[in-house]
């Protein structure tokens, strides 16, 4: 198995329901470090698992979706904890959405599945992996 | 699979015995780096894989009860080499104790594998990985 | 010269007022990694610049006198926009009075400088250094 | 699932050939910092995934049969983009090759595979992954 | 002193004269991963060092002209061995040059001093720092 | 000003006397990052601070006189406190007397200034720096 990474970020504003959250109940918000892996068991005819330089548009789209929002106010949202791990799910969706639509080029469906890891801190991370046919 | 993962550190001394070790049979120390990764298949109602601010506290208590010890006279370790892979182990399962003692609330019970981590230097590190259930 | 270094982080929301900050005008938020730098010329009788036992509770406490906060609603930064530069000075006065009010021990006192580093991302951060007797 | 990782480095020049490649059609270079991380079942009579020391000289080897050359030049990989997705394969198939040369000591057969990660930058990274036995 | 840090990265071939540089003679190449740190007394009327959104489009566009090339046939680099502490340099005096280009601002002007690290790996860095008049 | 850094790393074990060091009085240990920075103002005629080989092998052989020992029981710390920032004075003190010896080449002297860093976590760190000139 092939893997390649590309890293970017965003920041939100957002808060949670449920007294589990403790004092990220009030609205705060977060930095998240994207890690955004891409899998597949052998190479193209160029020697890559994906363009890389068309990976990091992509993601860099992703990101520019959420950056500098409030989650709270965004319909998407709308009832949902934006937790660390849901927001994951998030990004790794619009990737395979992207893919789909050969945003990174029609040898990226042969991508078979993808690894999306949010860093909060130095000390927390959560991620969503799963396979680009199994997206809804 | 969604994982959400947490950092904590402790500080030990200890020796190893077997000429494999080198000078590192010799009685020395390390700090270890933990990375402790929860995984499971879907969300609880929160949105969330675990309560990270428990799940921050489970992992302080198990790091607390390894730190500022030589683990050479630890009756736990007695006859052991505590190398970085088998204190990977340790901590991999009392967490997996802690979870049975539903410290993390009851709904950690349905985390379906863990994944230690220890950084020892910048240069190596060391894990274990496994089903929560076929913990001893 | 000698140093400790300690390292903590808080999350909040904010929003910039100013053309200069494009998107960040709109109400967003961030990861602040906090790297807290104390500096002396000498060490006390244990060996030590501070006791990073200490030192590590002040700045939490710091530190959680800011998290989970919207900054835009906070009366002490009324008018003023709180990069993350800004941010670094507020923690570098919040030191100062907890060494004042000898938090870090009578010995602390001989601490003269520090340097409040703030990571906002993995590609950005900002800083403030001052002499402890030149705080307000 | 036990895992042991070390750490090391090289430095190249090389150039690709395709257009997806744009600016890195043209001659250059670049640092790979590489993760070897070993993966077995269990552990050996001393604790060990693998003598910890070896497996840096493995890795060091290897590195140094790459280092401070032109990839372009290298009759191994004529006709071949040595992109870092390839690179993580060749690093992999020649740490496979020395474990059946016994250089990690026998005991070191019982690694069942090996993931190499090749870092590029701070926002960039590829691996390869795959079952010892399983290699060419 | 306030500062603020921006990172970028350049990608490089390259060979050294001189025997002290022993396997490095070779035509080799490097990742350089720069920090850039702007500083200055106080902060402007937005409460800002510069303007980090045009210090990370400055930083892109100096590691642009750097970025995928043999620096053995950059003119401006004839005779001369760019090693990682020359190349912070040169970093150093194009940033100064834009600054003088007001393409930070006019603001811009009152930042004092800057500090250039490139990180070559994860165990090997250098830098340049140095007053913005002070630059030729 | 001009720099280059090298890293290595060291592990022991010690102790420390005094009620203020808590729980780290009972014999523990400590993995060091160190961060070994040269400074000069100018390059000399390779374009280099000092020969980075030589350097890295200077440090190697410092942290190899620290490794894997019992800091409690070397006669030449009898009666202190190892802490990180005592340690990071010993090997200052050690580096600039390998410069005195030569061991970093004739042109080395031309080093004003050091600065050791040592990181003993992800949170915690402590440095010294100092003029060479001004060393026992």
């Amino acid at each position: 198995m092939y893997t390649v990474t590309v890293r970017d970020h965003f920041m939100i504003a957002h808060s949670f329901k449920g007294e589990a959250f403790g004092p990220a109940q009030r609205l705060h918000g977060a930095t998240y470090v994207v890690d955004l892996e891409f899998r597949r068991a052998g190479l193209d005819a160029n020697g890559m698992v994906v363009d890389i330089g068309r990976a990091g548009e992509v993601l860099r789209a992703v990101v520019l979706g959420l950056s500098y929002r409030n989650l709270d106010e965004e319909p998407a949202f709308a009832g949902r904890n934006t937790t660390t791990e849901f927001l994951a799910r998030v990004v790794f969706d619009r990737i395979v959405e992207a893919i789909g639509r050969d945003e990174l080029g029609a040898g990226a469906r042969a991508v078979e599945s993808l690894r999306v890891t949010l860093h909060e801190s130095h000390v927390a991370a959560a991620s969503f992996e799963g396979r680009v046919s199994a997206a809804p």
